[in-house]
């Protein structure tokens, strides 16, 4: 059976390739190891496709003088959605195309690097998105998650955690983080909790009652 | 008189190297041709030694076992800023560095890239130094700064100008932008003017009331 012909449940995680800076061809690989749904942001297409990567969906408002439909052949079967909204990014047109087809969690790639402007607001409108759709973003250097009020994860000792408050965040506690936090607030360019890291193996537990908080997992 | 021997006003732009990823040597060397004071971060010392460049200042915690010291005689003359204080990143404490220095201006360089965490605090801590100096963050895509409550420039037609509230931001207004803002409401992660442009050749206006505003011009 290839490639082209995977049956696939729509529970595990899609994987978006959106438009920033490449990531290293071995985190590319792991994540498509899981024959994940591919869907990709408009003229990305055209560095995926010299990577031999079968893509499953080509969303994008296609706005600069780029054909889609010559894909169509070279990548039977795709699903070309044209998105023209100007009110939301290309990333958010995914996520949403993501929801409708109730798909309920995403790997997304490529979505940093290059443009501050893209790198930032990638980074930060997936907190719009809690309840709706699981979101990881990844590059060569972090794994970026939005928290649930309670999070609980097994780490090993030293791992880099960094938490980053997208405006306020209140309440925030935490244990075995090396600076842990107790009621705290943190508030983004102001207090965040960036470079924190794990005591000792074990449970990491971070809670907090308002506001959207990322971690960020990052190594050098 | 070689470039050892640079006498200083100190109120030309210092030129701050951190940590991240390189820019383009072209756009290093644009920086350096006004001989400023250069700053660089700890370890990124390695790497801007092997580009020939002379450097003024060496700031860090030194916590990864690297030496400072060996680059007394080959960066003659050189001062080392040993600078423990875990609460503040390092670029932070070069800021705090020029300050006390009463230089009123900096132009950043390799704070962006590499990993997450580190980007989005060296973007957004620059808030808090508003009034204390005039910061510019370029990389090889984006030139990004705080914006005074009134902001006045002169910019060709369908330049790319994105708005990033850090947190929120109101009583926004412009003239001259493609999509106008009107006594508007910016939210970091709700509610962003990102990828807005420059309407036609001729002056910028944007003020806001409250809050700390980013400007990014960014191109592909």
């Amino acid at each position: 059976m290839s490639s082209h012909h995977i049956v696939r449940d729509d529970q595990e995680p899609a994987l978006i390739i959106a438009n920033g800076a490449a990531c290293s061809s071995e985190l590319l690989g792991q994540l498509l190891e899981w024959s994940p749904l591919v869907v990709v942001l408009d003229s990305a297409i055209e560095r995926v496709i010299d990577l031999g990567i079968k893509v499953d969906v080509l969303l994008g408002d296609f706005d600069r003088g780029f054909d889609p439909e010559i894909y169509k052949i070279a990548q039977y079967p795709i699903e070309i959605v044209y998105t023209p909204d100007q009110d939301k990014t290309d990333l958010e047109k995914a996520f949403d195309y993501l929801i409708e087809r109730k798909i309920p969690a995403v790997n997304v790639v490529w979505a940093t690097g290059k443009r501050a402007d893209h790198t930032i607001t990638n980074l930060t409108n997936i907190v719009r998105y809690r309840n709706l759709l699981k979101i990881v973003i990844l590059d060569d250097h972090s794994k970026i998650f939005l928290l649930p009020n309670r999070f609980e994860k097994w780490y090993t000792a030293k791992t880099p955690i960094s938490l980053i408050p997208i405006g306020v965040v209140n309440g925030i506690d935490s244990t075995n983080l090396e600076y842990a936090l107790q009621n705290d607030t943190l508030t983004m360019g102001y207090r965040t909790g960036s470079s924190n890291s794990v005591a000792k193996d074990g449970i990491v537990t971070i809670t907090h009652k308002s506001g959207d908080l990322l971690l960020m997992e990052c190594i050098d």
